[in-house]
């Protein structure tokens, strides 16, 4: 056992190799930000994250998790980006997990604005057909398009859903609230037959009730986990380009992710991670990423 | 549209004009915090609150509203004050609010500290008499003064019921709590016939039965709703002169707001916004007060 | 009376005295943290909470609680403390709490990390034997050690049962939460007879409930309270070394805090406030500590 | 006279309107960081400059400088970009500036990070012809390209060059230092003919001798100035995305601008304002634009 | 000796006491920040102060100071002020000047805004007659008024001078810099006899030649030094509330405080520390307060 | 070429490799800081300094440094330390540091508080015998010990001079400045024959004459290079736990480790950076770091 301060910041301390091959599941970085609308700086989310993950432990005091225990894992670092060309970056993302993908390893991203999201179920589909989707956030992400342009973080689930990446019928969006361009901002979402969750609804409440329903609706079929940290209100992570008030507890978020276990999961990330806004210390976004992947983990053990 | 970085902040990037004529409603800053009897910083509040509103886009996809279809609406700019003589300012306040009333408008303020919601409410009461109050606040602002002076942040409510201008039976303070100087502080509210509701009641429950009885008791005539930031709790909410502990939650205040919908509301502040002591990135304080204002706006139309 | 940000800063603008003789109640700080795993900055602890203390009056408006007005109480300042030894450090804090114990006085304390919980309890358990202990944490704090040492601030309990400090019937820990080194991370505290409260037996549900048992388990018989400002939610209190997300509300503390009235308190401590990682303001920690002394003071009298 | 926290944020608060017509000089804004290599936040420069040059008087105690008695200025907002298309936003900058270069004003531009000063160059190009350049900066910003793309902040000038935009006898680089991707990395400055001055050469040194050498190199025909925040030491504008040790100091970029004076400028930019960065209070950057821009107009007078 | 961070913060860790009392030199507190025209929080320079002044130590190794072996020296705390009425405040810290003055003792006043200087100098001169000064600023602090008041911190040295308090041929103010609401900003002090040296005459040069004529002027009369932090450059002080770039450096700074060494010092102050904007750990203000007080008192020894 | 923010952190991004077997130069880190007498917060030095030094690229256009050409180096992680016991923490670093000098590669060691010179000197002294030293600092770290412990960052040079690891007459300490618990605080280091150079002998010179004489003094036989980042100036080197004002500029900095070139560099440090002081964005400390020992590389080659 060393020091927790010791050693070069791999996520959780895991090895770092080159490549997937031979993993079972692998995180990985992809430190972009340029489709972001607001506050940048998601570009330095994986740095960031695997930083602060020197603070997660082996076992899991309160859901016995212990994913080391039966899972090949490592940090296999960051994918590549092209900072000044957003539809080349996707070009990149793609192929990368192309490759990680074609090793039958599971990804577990850490970005990244939510833009990246598209290249990686583009990869994903490509093995798995369609697949299902719980998306955490606060935005539903299914902008037509931005300033002229088609792809940037807020059209993400648009484009996936156009290039039939998405089961659509096996597709919640859980945290959604705010201010909209759009007299009618959840109809993009509707009209494919995604479930739209507001925040509204999650106000005090468990979610371990809609959690039970999402797990009928997804089924055993492969599904994707995408969790924008603006899904969370801003209180607990600050350090987010679009925050958004009275969004999710950290309570509610484990009961989501922990909710997903026995579900059929082929990749998941953890997007919008900003930390210069979270200036306090960078106490809530990769704890709550790493008990986030902790959990993964152990689900797919 | 525009990119959300671009262009020169006036609140919700609405049109700037030098008077309230022509308006329905007007959003105008009060950059004063010499009343503050602990930290400084809200003379602030108002340029901070408008560079954050930038976030704030047209339509509510939770509640429906869209204000600017059916209100003329614009930012007014800033009450000039006397920052080195306190009722000086008040003097200056009370002066533009009586133009600004006098035009018919309804005015939206961004404070500064809560002293400034006495000379507004001075205006206010020569053209609608007595008004009712939803006041959210840590603090009832009742003193009797303070350091031997009559007029500070701590006193507002005080003054305002002596010079008669609160309807008192129609008066509701929210989120009272902490220490206090006197051993009975809402004695002073509880005689003037105010409603005192603690943040002990509001703890870990929704506050939309409390606004039901609060739609009852306020009735259809005039009324004013004064929100103190630091109603909220602190994690919220840092940017603020006299945090407390244990405050209201944002989805709470957003009942309380959403809960005013059909008063007769003849002006609103958002004070004590001090955003220096918010150095995570601003995102609280200013969506919060979008927040506010953008379903106030539709409440009015 | 003074305007707030005046006057050398002693803990509540208490009077400072240099022994606890003539005092029922007293606050005293221990700045250390050399017992830190991650990250430090306790040292700078009961400076700060001085500092902000200022904000705290003598009444409280939801309790009622006047405790000046029965308890002589004063702030005697720092024990010191060996930096660079641990064990000497532990040596120099039991000594102190000695005289202070000596001199009928319940000592208040100002942490400082974890570590110091364990030679004030040597001292109290010279003169009341075995106590009970209400423990509010993220952490159980019983490891076997750390890095080839006894003593740190992740095993003061584990300590403290095995030289018979602890009446371990009558001890319950309240917050628990996190990843662990272990895989049975509760078995310790299970076999000493401790009720281990977990973070997740919390969420969304107030204490009362819990309090009440706790007084049945405690009984009249003598207790510590000792308060590690992680038990919090990070948002709430982010100047803290070893943040854990999904923990208590400041709500919930109050809850914990008042629900001790009546019981037989012979001392309590708040530890792990490191203020340089709330650089929000400071609003949290002392207000938080401040309502809970406050607290204190009124169960005693 | 108001109140400085007082009014929406213009430039020196100065008029706002929406075109250059009728202006000698304009002050624009450009908010873009999307061709930045390391940390992002520039676009919020235009909107932090503004902020903070509410500091700004009209009349200057050391040179006598009174810029607005001679001249007609006004703030004419920000040009909007295309945040998610690098070449799409040079081409918008640039037309937005053919516009006001047609209206015979001269820009005096709020940055954004360095590659905006391309397409503003295009614009100026083809009214004035090749230009001469004062350059301040870290970086000479010739590279050939970066990640695939020939559009970044660090190739601006080698593209300026290649259109034939500068003058290159008549350009000079000052403040440049660090390390490079490049084995000889002023190697394309000396063979284009620009002078370089590295920042070893201006150390404890005043900087008046060179301006004298740098009025003859430009004469009396058209030239520009481009001043990148990090030819300063980062000690006095730590708001940056690239800071480099050992820079300039504010005195000496002060000597710099003034010795400008008499020079036949026709534009001028503060770019690679990146405030998030700056947090200590936003002193620095505004303030040195500030002044540059003060004794800007004064040169114009 | 007891570990740094130990102890109740008073200045230097010296002894507090109620009052002047047969001290030789007192520190005293003027919590004051009501006249600041820009960014308030002066009103915490004095606990920001005692603060950092736990570093400093006995000696000093460059100058061979030992000030405590010779000199009766102690804390005396804070003068109340009034926070809501600034002429109040004035008289509040007059009177308390007074007494300090009567027990013949020289106080070292920790602000505070630069008003404050104005009801101290009163104090000084009804006991010594008019006063030389030294004033380092980077304003001459001689306006006629604002916003319609006459006392601010911009105006403290005309009210001086108009009240006979200062022996006008014995005053240097040095650092001036800046713009200016006036066009001859500094034509008042010649006007007086007052000595103004520029911050641009002070530039990359050592002031000990300016130091030797200052002590010819200033002769063997009472004088007293007033240092605004702001003379500084805001890279070495940025916690305060009118900053102004290229200033002076801590080296010359400790040039002109020890270049005073030997004149008859009746008083001195620290002004305008407003330690909120100095987040990046509170290095300079105090350690630049503890150097000069520490060598004050080996210039009175 | 990859773009800056991707990939795990190591020095520089160089490969990481688990011993130092085969290299000419090897970075380490030893993240420890309980030998710190006032801020903690070094133990995260280690980490933030490599992940600043993302921002070093391969050649110096000021000293046409080339290092990686000729140099066979990489990055050998962290020392493990014991936090809870310092004595021991030394003990660990002695013997790692034995097995990297037996390797006969250079170490270049990012700290940590100073205390870890003295056991990589014990190692360092064990091959070479005693030897030379270049030590920047804003302290001679000469002190008798401290709270009764021999160990502390403080006394590091005594306990080296004791036990003869030293050359005393090949020693230089440059930038000593500051208040001391010792009224005669450089005697220690004049009594061993070393020379001190106090930060007043530096102010506004270049110290190139300073480094002829010195490296005359220090002649061909092995030395060390001890840089203490306090050595510098607060205001460009904020993160740091005792600050001193007045001290050395980075462009100083750059002539002292430039001077050292055709030096017999066995070893060389940079300690006490604690990144959580410079909040303002960690430009200055591994910005300076990385020039460091990008020359140091190529003082080697
Ligand atoms: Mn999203
Ligand atoms: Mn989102
Ligand atoms: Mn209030
Ligand atoms: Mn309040
Ligand atoms: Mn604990
Ligand atoms: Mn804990
Ligand atoms: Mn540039
Ligand atoms: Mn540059
Ligand atoms: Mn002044
Ligand atoms: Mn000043
Ligand atoms: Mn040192
Ligand atoms: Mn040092």
């Amino acid at each position: 056992l060393v020091a927790r301060p010791a050693g070069v910041c791999s996520m959780m301390k895991l090895p770092v190799q080159a490549s997937a091959e031979g993993l079972d599941v692998a995180f990985v970085g992809v430190p972009l930000d340029t489709g972001t609308s607001n506050r940048p700086g998601a570009r330095f989310g994986p740095r960031q994250i695997r930083a602060e993950s020197a603070m997660l432990r082996r076992f899991h005091g309160s859901t016995g998790a212990a994913p080391f225990d039966s899972l090949r894992v490592a940090d296999i670092g960051d994918v590549n980006v092209n900072l000044y060309n957003l539809p080349g970056s996707c070009r990149l993302i793609r192929r990368s997990y192309q490759r990680i993908v074609a090793s039958g390893c599971v990804p577990l991203t850490l970005g990244g604005d939510h833009t990246i999201t598209y290249p990686i179920l583009q990869a994903l589909a490509e093995k798995h057909g369609p697949v299902g989707l719980v998306h955490v956030d606060a935005h539903t992400d299914t902008g037509a398009g931005a300033l002229g342009e088609k792809i940037y973080h807020g059209s993400t689930f648009r484009r996936c859903a156009q290039e039939g990446l998405l089961d659509c019928a096996r597709v919640v969006q859980i945290g959604i609230r705010g201010s909209s361009y759009e007299p009618d901002p959840h109809k993009y979402s509707r009209e494919q037959g995604f479930r739209v969750v507001l925040a509204e609804e999650c106000w005090m409440k468990s979610l371990e009730p809609l959690m039970r329903e999402v797990r009928v609706q997804l089924g055993d079929k492969p599904m994707y986990i995408s969790f924008d940290i603006d899904g969370l209100d801003p209180a607990y992570a600050p350090g987010t380009g679009t925050p958004e008030i009275a969004g999710l507890t950290p309570a509610q978020a484990l009961e989501i992710i922990r909710g997903c276990k026995g579900l059929n999961i082929v990749g998941c990330d953890l997007v919008e991670v900003a930390p210069m806004y979270d200036v306090s210390g960078e106490s809530e976004d990769a704890s709550e990423q790493g008990k986030c992947w902790h959990r993964q983990l152990w689900v797919k053990a």
